[in-house]
């Protein structure tokens, strides 16, 4: 079907000890895949080769106006030592519209797809066997044009990178604490939130950073527009457990639409729980917790999967949900993707691929 | 003072013509300034080096994450042969503001002058001399951590490219055509507006895309919260001359503090004119327009320096300005400030330094 040009490496890098201790995107593999764009050739040239540092003028255009793009998934070994990939052809839809929305040009979802296949498959002595543990995927493009105008790039390059990273709760799962955001944003209405551009990022490190000086782990993103709606913490997709509903804010032109929130939702009412996707104040949650109604939170992603939120700081004051203990809705649906993504479970949504 | 080890290229490249056609951020010079950093070290080695390419692991964050910044500033050789640079402190002043909104450590600003005097020195032959060119200075900095975790970066590189441009108007002045974008946002209240990031650039070239296609040449930025006020033009701060006074948007906390912006308040108030800055709604613009009060409309920037507007494209109506010629205030403006830029004007506000 594809045609990658294959050259395998003559030095394989001495490996780090692949436990549950290896530290997130730190370690790479042995190989990389790359593919080059040129307008009017398109994408050309798909091949697998050593993982080696690209020359970069330093007039490159991405090197500026972050005209850049990013996925991120994972690669699991199941128990009985098989591979599997959850859900790639979410991933590179989800790609293919975050590069539209800066004008980077469409890729092949398939061959993007057998391209993971193929480099997995070549390094899969990387992928580690401990319990939460497995490869992350990182494919991305980044503009490669050697002038600084500012505009849509005439040449693009598109990687695939492997790191082999340990489990998200080496210790077990701990509820989070996540400071409720509304000096900063992240994105607005008629911006790029919905997309994984690398610019998003970096508006999120500041707002980062003074959280964790407070004590917390993330932010809780809220509309960029009046600070009043809630869109999403950090790296993750936020839910909230409110009487016998779970809710989640319903997707906008603010927020990601995560592979894992959408997997969640299906989880959560395949197991009969009602799931609300809606507009969400913070107003309400937080008159939920003092009621009582907020009796669980959590957010979802590529990297915890699932994690609960055992605290909000909301102006200056401490909200603790669900007495900072994780909850049922919580740990069962954690159980069940992390399940179905290790292959512990039957995947009755068709998510897996095998490699 | 300042100790920078400068190596010379023993290969210079054969230069472009350097006349008034030279393309935007095209041709770089034979030299480049590069100063590393490492967290508990601070930056170090500052030096002078052939201009060649990075060498960049595929993990680089700012590949991903876009942790990087730039600035834009210019100099001129005068007509009677005189090197000098305009407002360069001014410059630096706001790459460190652009460099705290994304968690960019501190540049000490008179290190920064004297890198641009030392390489503009050094590639002085690369300056034009044609009327309307100039040396375009490019500083930027990147995030160089090979790690894929998202956190400010505990390493980067501080450059400065020199590249030598053309007019950007070879042929005369001529008013351009903007189309007032309703749907998109640049960025939103607690964005990174104010700062010069590369992911304000990224998430700028859709709109900029959809613009050109209806024969614009850029987009009127509308606040991100609600699209109603005026923020700024693409890659300009924006003027309009209402009835006998000079209305620009006042500064907040999405607009991008131009030093042309600047200059041309101090310019148009020094010549007796009033300048006002406030908020400014699109409705008060296009009324402004229909009663003949809207008499002139102008964008200023590094690039341009005083660009008119002759048009404006808004929800599929075409507004015309003056006819669609340049205004008086805009072309005394732009003959003052270009006069001082270029040594043909006496520099009575102190914002020529001389190399």
């Amino acid at each position: 079907m594809y045609n990658f040009n294959i050259t395998l490496t003559k030095t394989p890098k001495e490996k780090p000890e692949l436990n549950d201790r290896l530290p997130f995107g730190k370690y790479f593999t042995d190989h990389m895949f790359i593919m080059d764009y040129e307008e009017g050739k398109g994408w050309f040239d798909p091949r697998v080769e050593t993982y080696a540092p690209l020359s970069l003028q330093p007039a490159t255009s991405c090197l500026h106006y972050a005209q850049e793009t990013f996925e991120g998934m994972k690669a699991y070994r199941t128990c009985d030592d098989k591979l599997q990939l959850f859900r790639p052809y979410d991933n590179f839809k989800r790609f293919n519209n975050s590069n539209a929305r800066i004008c980077i040009p469409e890729l092949d979802v398939e061959l993007c797809v057998q391209a993971v296949k193929t480099l997995v498959n070549i390094d899969k002595d990387w992928i580690p066997a401990y319990p939460g543990t497995s490869l992350y995927i990182r494919p991305f493009i980044i503009a490669v044009d050697e002038q600084i105008g500012v505009h849509p790039a005439s040449k693009y390059i598109f990687m695939i990178i492997l790191s082999p990273v340990g489990s998200y709760y080496p210790d077990g799962i701990n509820p989070v604490k996540i400071y409720v955001e509304e000096k900063y944003s992240r994105t607005s209405p008629g911006g790029t939130g919905t997309a994984k551009v690398g610019g998003n990022y970096a508006a999120s490190l500041l707002a980062q950073k003074e959280a964790v000086n407070k004590g917390c782990i993330q932010v809780l993103w809220l509309d960029g527009a009046e600070h009043k709606y809630v869109d999403e913490v950090g790296a993750m997709n936020v839910f909230f457990v409110i009487g016998d509903e779970v809710v989640t804010p319903s997707l906008n032109d603010a927020i990601l639409p995560g592979i894992t929130r959408h997997s969640a939702i299906e989880v959560l009412r395949s197991g009969g729980i009602k799931v609300t996707e809606r507009l969400l104040s913070i107003e309400e949650v937080t008159n939920a917790a003092k009621t009582g109604e907020l009796r669980e939170m959590f957010g979802t992603g590529t990297a915890a999967v699932v994690s609960p939120v055992g605290k909000l700081l909301y102006r200056d004051k401490e909200i603790t949900i669900n007495n900072n203990l994780i909850g049922s809705i919580t740990q069962k649906l954690y159980d069940e993707l992390t399940g179905i993504q290790t292959g512990s479970r039957p995947d009755k949504f068709g998510w897996i691929f095998p490699l």
